[in-house]
């Protein structure tokens, strides 16, 4: 490089700099190549395939998506921890054996409870307090809880290259949005910092609040009337009461995100494009969802993601890295 | 001015356009430099009032705040046309007292009928259909209906001076959002064209809808589920629901905005501001919730009004204008 063209690139900034590669912790594979493609075809005004700006409409499933759900999903991680906390003020809970089963690690038993457990499990830690009291509840434990096997908390564990994604997305004039099953109010605590994505951009499982004026303001307490689950079926409805339009790109890992894959693929005016997140990588994060032969929670996505052309994600083969290697490291 | 200044003046794009009024609508009154008064505070960088621009949330009712609500609300004069122009197919409905009364201009049965009337009328006319059948329904009521008294289409119908206010807060960095009682795939219709609105900033009255495959898609069909009425104290649980944080401004015209301007005011972080719309001009538009003495749909609001601070407008004293002179006349 002569001395001129030095100075004129520290005067530009650097072509280093601007052309560093927005995409860097995915390797150079069919799946990454598939995004970017993709993205360029979005994004040409005059190509048949342009999207204009206020369509560029693209969601996300969280759990197994943007962040892992293994062992447990982190939201009932949260349950679990904070029936431990609140255990010492309730001595009559060892005497509940779906409680008691709780306390002492015994997750089969839990498990065995289904549906009603889980739901009288999320009334006991979801409920009864007020918006405000519930974000510091979320937010005490993410600053005083590690994900055992990383040891990082649990919003230091979004995926990076899935996160590179997002900002490239963004980049790129789209407008990201979490559909997901967790919790609308648990997510909206992490959401901005994790991913850059504001709360009104975060959609969950909600159940509706109770207002109520207070001596010094107001409150919403947390309640479990109306509660909707926001998986499968009502991804899509959850998509349309939110967001009032049709995606044009949807990401996901699991069956529960086929209907919200579907919709995104039918929509009538724009060349969409959809992607699943495969867990193959048991070293650098877990293994599940192993097809064939068909198992777990991964299986019609899977077969209509090869019938459709939707990209599917080996973690092992498509990502350089899985988590921030600063924070995040496999014991 | 010299030629000097006379050309940088055109070169810096004129100084007339630069100083044009964004409010002019609106009469040099209190509540006009009221609203002037909070948003150059709030826009302060390093003063006391400032407000971040990812806190510059503010809310809006529609009916009777952002266009009228009478002689009736814009939403049941659909439901009216939308029977009448069914009603051919139905011979059967003349035998209904409620739908014949519908079909016969008798308001007051329709009235004595109560919320169980409204809901049987809402379940004819907003349920059973795909929500794209829905819109178009809507679109195609609004190119062919006008208001009677001033000979525009509904959706000509917005307050001048509070699509003036919108676009002013917009140009200073604040979302605007609509948190009504009307209905959420109504409004979205016509709330991007009307108020410069996207419809996910739009909240109204909601139900589920149900999602399923078809042979060349997917669809949404809209039923009744889980019907959740966006007013009153559900504002405030409507704005937790969607937007995920308090609002800094909040602008009504009734009681059923009463606790959302209340949950605005109570914002723990910031000076906020509030707005009641008061119809007071019966020439120019309607005059109704005279105070006082007490009466109608603005009672307990004007009185917390008066205690809070917030600005009432006097829409005759206050209001240059009401609609655009150039579409919507008094007849």
């Amino acid at each position: 490089m002569n001395k001129t063209l030095l100075a004129c690139t520290l005067l530009l900034g650097g072509s280093a700099v601007a052309h560093a590669d927005p995409l860097s912790a995915w390797n150079d594979t069919a799946a990454k190549q598939s995004i970017e493609q993709w993205v360029q075809n979005a994004t040409k005004e005059g190509s048949a395939t342009f999207i204009p700006q206020d369509k560029r409409y693209v969601v996300f499933d969280n759990d197994g998506t943007l962040w892992p759900e293994a062992p447990l999903t982190f939201q009932i991680q949260f349950i679990v921890d904070e029936i431990k906390r609140q255990a010492p003020e309730h001595p009559e809970w060892k005497k509940d054996p779906l409680i008691n089963a709780v306390l002492t690690n015994d997750l089969k038993t839990v498990a065995k409870a289904g549906d009603k457990g889980l739901i009288k499990l999320l009334t006991m830690t979801h409920t009864g307090i007020t918006t405000e009291e519930f974000d510091k509840r979320v937010a005490d434990w993410l600053v005083s809880h590690k994900d055992k096997r990383f040891g990082c908390s649990y919003d230091q564990m979004g995926y990076q290259p899935m996160r590179q994604l997002l900002d490239y997305l963004r980049d790129n004039g789209f407008k990201t949005w979490i559909i997901s099953g967790g919790g609308i109010d648990f997510m909206r605590v992490m959401s901005q910092k994790m991913y850059g994505i504001p709360p009104e951009q975060v959609v969950g499982s909600f159940a509706l609040g109770e207002f109520s004026l207070t001596d010094n303001g107001t409150q919403i307490r947390k309640t479990m009337n109306g509660a909707f689950n926001d998986d499968a079926a009502n991804k899509p409805v959850a998509i349309h009461l939110f967001m009032g339009q049709r995606p044009v790109a949807a990401f996901g890992n699991s069956d529960g995100d086929l209907q919200m894959l579907q919709y995104t693929a039918a929509n009538p005016d724009y060349k969409t494009f959809g992607l699943l997140v495969h867990h193959t990588d048991a070293e650098r994060e877990y293994a599940y969802d192993s097809h064939p032969p068909a198992s777990g929670k991964l299986v019609n996505a899977l077969t209509e993601a090869k019938a459709k052309g939707w990209t599917v994600v080996d973690m092992k083969q498509d990502w350089k890295t899985v988590f921030d290697p600063a924070v995040c490291k496999v014991k």
